[in-house]
């Protein structure tokens, strides 16, 4: 929406000085809750990555504020809200660069709002920046993170004129995107999705002894929470304010973002059951997440019945993504394209079907969706406008990455590094962090949905059994549950839960698990070895 | 309270477009913020339960929001509050169902009330089904799990009708709770116990080797924390707006919220103190929250000394119950029958001892509690209240846990898969996260508070030095502190921190290690096995 | 600022309601945000600390938040703003103890709003509170911690009166401190200098074979992040509401808080990697947070520019203090003295140099800093008040502490005690934590900035290649990576990651791993004592 737009008056009055106040406190209040967001995108990543990167991808996520803040302020906010009438276009906007209000604005309630309106845009350029990041994790080195985050910024900035400026071009075509699905989610997506591709897999990701190692699924799932909360000022607060009305929009936005995010959660508990049988977390944080990006776009016109029908699509859409991604070998360690590519896609289009013109606020221009008027019209113009900026920001990304691939600075780390980790190779760090998680293999590769529907009638996944587990009562993996460890059995001998070894701890049960396992024959290893452990039982 | 009920009205002005705008965006900011306490609940639990399952209790954290969120669009919200004015009666709502503002409300204004009331009853609605949950926590099954949550908001939906809508039998008899002090977290609390009760305890929880394992008492704090902050809007928020000299109540909740949770952290720590001679973190904890829950139904008109009693009090209630479920062995993995059963419980007495009519708004409908009025009246109807509120969501939640253990579903997981630990058996995750922490056993199954205090008088908590530890000068693990590692001793051969091992790392300290302890008669055994280390020293 | 200090009036009118209740609600929902920055001490703290005592700095955290409240109500706040006309002097408030609004406002409006001042006041005193107990991590006793608490928040109470109350000798003075850069940073700031020296190092932190352990670097930069959003609702929440064109004020500190920790951090960063050619994570933390501190005393009037300058040099300062102090031996543990030190005696100075007067609102009284008004006057007040703050807080802190030292209570644990971490000692709870960080001891004593900068003309931190890595293609580590571990290598012989170990967990790779190193020579002695791993290769 471009209503935010104020331009000078001299008629100021006390009803004005009451909208601007209440408009800059309701978009700087938004900000602050979006700026959490940050704090969600850190620990989403760094709870998926390996352990041995953890702690640096928390700090890109620092980064990606500072030095990507710093570029927008510098020359981002110039490029999307420039107002030098002399270079007016539609491509890009001139003026406002090194932002100084004080500077620019004669009358006092101006700067007071275009300081607000600054620190709004700067959250969702940040948002931009570390969405892009995630897709690069445990490959990028660290000081060509930094370039790439201030250029990420600037990537983003130009489809914000385009999208959001009175004079963008795609604004003036009529394009409807209410917060950010093309501009913020789609660009970082985009980014992201280039990136990894030029990056080449993590090692060791894929192929038969292919690992799909977690750090804290917990605190992905964590990350995945404090989105899901800042999203509501993220979509509410693109409303630009809440007088004239638009506290009607934003109360709707927010409804509409959390059942889009309920139908993308339950659709994709439903895929993850169908398919594989277990309720699988990244899926499920993918599915939330997909959910929330595809009613962006709509949020403040969407009915709920719609809001419900946009995500659940939204969400099968983009898990559906996934095990292709994972079957053309493109490592996507934070599910950016499930999340920040398909999803927004979707939800660019889905505007042209659902759109519905607000009673009071020109939010479309008077446009309706092709369900309501029968029109491919909007459809239409959201599809150039995501086009436009799919390609605009594949290739900016693109050339970027092959100009820090070429610069003295290098682009990835080399085997050896990426095998040390980036947290002891950038931050000196020592790390005996033993924690971890692996997704199991055959869930990872997963089939498409119709075999999984398949076996929906062969097996039922409302079976109350689960899969019989490979153990047998007499093996050694039940004798240390039954002495009350908390072993799980490591299917296909992969992996056994060092947590299991440490909860022996009572003499009886240790003495027990001696005696009839941990002999002399298999005390020899490490019992943190686990496949030594499981193939010299006593 | 039930001023929020708007009806359509026909002189629609701009003053109460002001009203309007500013009440609809506190309440949404509100619900904004009370959101965040999901994450609060996810982390307390899974920090709170083993490591084998602190995953699956996030991801049933996210169940509870999307699938609890669905139900309560679907019925929850109109058996709270539906308004068919043919099926008006005191005990259920009809009406709002599949809730579309759109389509039922004529007026604009109305219409974007709706959604935001829609939204702050909704974040009450998932809290209590995330309150219930918890109790449930490591033993049921996730499909049962799902069914459930969606079953406790409909639960709790009914009751609200009873106490918030204005046609609710409870609300005519003057029944006084601000912010869902029975509605949320007793109804949440009750369904809770029964089902822990039904459930029957962990395996290994009880008995001579009984093990109360923590995966991360960080996380719980945490978890506790972000509960607090979000508590301040769940009770200013229950102020339904901040016009018409509401934002003075939002302002006293806030103080008396802060107020009696000071009252209850107090009161724990002193009661921790005094019968364990520790700061038991989990009492702690309990203790925090407890005041928080006492507080909910009167907050908008305690004073402040009525904070720090009513908080206090509730708190000192609620942790003498720990040791008596200790005793009973019930198991309570993350504190629900102190904090949301014994807590509410004396909230909502509370309110008929301690309530105050306001100056300006009818928050009591003009009664006075014991101590102000002398009239046993409104204490009566606050128990009244209680007792119905305990009686129908114990019942229901009885019914439906008995109906789904029946259930081609099934409810619990048998013994191997709780061994095995729902994070593997759900979610197919390989962990190997070996931190995990337990509550000694001497101090989980700490006496009562008599002779905790006789204790007192006899060695004085302020003793300067804590109790001896059982470790000698002369004894290996002495050794090990002294040559630099940070070993805690086992005190009854039952615990030794992996860390203090890890910590041995400079060559020297590993030499001496080596040669006081690891040689080859110890190293054959695991030190990760700690008795077995213990028990063989060089 | 002290236009918040409304008195009563007869003449109250609808507009004043208005103002009243959006000013209230202002300062309201900015202490919500303020008291998150309990969780993101608390985070920072624990993650910082080591593994021993984690759970120990969170509960402090929470103590300093109930027993400091209980004494800011009964006495704090008294101190502050206490009004009784007989005693009123420019040095301490007397009146208003155990804060009852009820009691003392005759009128409603002044009653609500004077709860939200207490509010908002009592989360700038328990942030006090919080800052100083970092300080004294992992050594102080904790009833001496609940203590010390409680006498904190009176600390900073005498000085917020001369700072902020309208009879504060500082504040006739003309100081500005728009945020409590000196009466909630450096007091807390100073309070836990004077208490980390007096307590003496942590046993090991210093020597031949000091260690700087770390908890979790991944906690540490949560909570960093969750102080920076918090903050802006800390320096924005200042202007103590929104109306009379203040809400400017607020929208202006917002940009200016951000910008200025962009500069801290990109400052950091670039004296991190000039000086250790590493990204050390504690020094970015520092340079962020020094960035937000030196920005408080000044933000609702600083320029973009400014808030760039200021940011930059305050962190610059703040980074160069860390190894002066490691130098001195003093122990840190959380980095309070370049944050909380260095960085608010600049912030206080910087206001001097750069203060502009508002157009409308007499933030500054009149005064302009020195670049503006070539007057040292503004310049001289600031640095009186600075030293007066300085020698109140170490001195009163001082004497309070050795109080403590020679009470019954006792004030720092013995050195078994610290040995065993206080998670055992003060909450009876057994750990097996196994994660833990250490920061490289050559880049822990990196030495000073000149030296540094000499290097990058030496090699040019822009190098593409790192420092290369100790392990050679030959050696058993090499062999490891090589069969897919991740491990990192032990430089110095010091640390092997035991997560390297765990990811070894194919058969294929683990039988290599068995033939090439673990043979039975190496596998006696136990993989997680890394010297011996690494001293005995097969």
């Amino acid at each position: 929406m471009d209503n935010w737009y104020y331009t000078e008056d001299s008629n100021y009055t006390a009803k004005m000085e009451e909208i601007f106040k209440d408009d800059t406190i309701f978009i700087m209040t938004s900000s602050f809750l979006i700026f959490t967001m940050q704090s969600g995108f850190g620990l989403l990543e760094s709870g998926s990555a390996s352990t041995k990167d953890e702690v640096n991808i928390m700090v890109k996520n620092i980064i990606d504020v500072v030095f990507g803040g710093l570029s927008y302020w510098l020359l981002g906010f110039g490029f999307s809200f420039g107002d030098d009438k002399r270079f007016e276009n539609g491509f890009i906007g001139i003026g406002r660069f090194a932002y100084d209000p004080d500077a620019q604005d004669v009358e006092a309630h101006l700067e007071g709002w275009n300081y607000a309106a600054f620190l709004f845009q700067l959250s969702f350029a940040t948002t931009a920046s570390s969405i892009a990041s995630g897709a690069m994790a445990e490959r990028i080195r660290l000081n060509a993170h930094i370039i790439f985050s201030m250029v990420v910024v600037l990537i983003h900035a130009v489809t914000a004129h385009w999208v959001w400026a009175p004079s963008g071009f795609l604004n003036k075509m009529g394009v409807v995107d209410v917060a950010g699905c093309s501009v913020v989610h789609l660009v970082g997506g985009v980014i992201g999705f280039v990136a990894t591709v030029y990056l080449r897999p993590r090692r060791n990701r894929f192929g038969a002894h292919g690992v799909h190692s977690i750090s804290s699924p917990t605190n992905a799932i964590l990350g995945t929470m404090m989105l899901w909360w800042g999203w509501l000022s993220f979509n509410t607060g693109s409303t630009w304010g809440n007088t004239g009305n638009r506290w009607r929009l934003a109360s709707k936005s927010a409804v509409s973002t959390m059942l889009s995010s309920f139908a993308g959660g339950i659709s994709g508990t439903f895929v993850s059951y169908v398919t594989t049988r277990k309720c699988q977390v990244m899926l499920l944080i993918d599915a939330v997440l997909a959910g929330l990006v595809s009613i962006t776009a709509i949020s403040a016109i969407a009915r709920p019945w719609e809001s419900l029908l946009i995500g659940a699509i939204g969400s099968a859409l983009a898990i559906i993504s996934v095990p292709m991604a994972e079957n053309l070998r493109i490592d996507d360690p934070v599910g950016i394209i499930p999340v920040h590519v398909v999803a927004p896609i979707w939800g660019m289009i889905a505007v042209g079907i659902f759109a519905q013109e607000d009673p009071v606020i020109p939010i479309t221009k008077g446009q309706y969706g092709l369900i309501y008027s029968g029109s491919f019209k909007l459809l239409g113009v959201q599809a150039v406008a995501t086009l436009a900026v799919v390609l605009w920001s594949g290739l900016l990304g693109l050339i970027f990455l092959m100009l820090l691939h070429r610069s003295p600075f290098g682009l990835r780390m080399t085997d050896k590094e990426e095998a040390m980790g980036a947290d002891w190779l950038e931050h000196a760090l020592h790390g005996r962090n033993v924690s971890g998680y692996e997704v199991e293999q055959e869930v990872n590769q997963r089939s498409n949905v119709l075999q999984g529907l398949k076996s929906v009638f062969d097996f039922g996944w409302w079976n109350r059994r689960h899969p019989p587990v490979v153990i047998e009562p007499d093996s050694p993996e039940f004798e240390l549950q039954a002495n009350g460890g908390s072993l799980r059995p490591a299917s296909q001998l992969r992996s056994i839960s060092a947590a299991a070894l440490l909860s022996l701890h009572t003499p009886s049960q240790s003495a027990s698990a001696t005696g009839s396992m941990l002999t002399e024959n298999t005390s020899i290893s490490c019992p943190l070895s686990p496949s030594r452990f499981k193939l010299q039982p006593a």
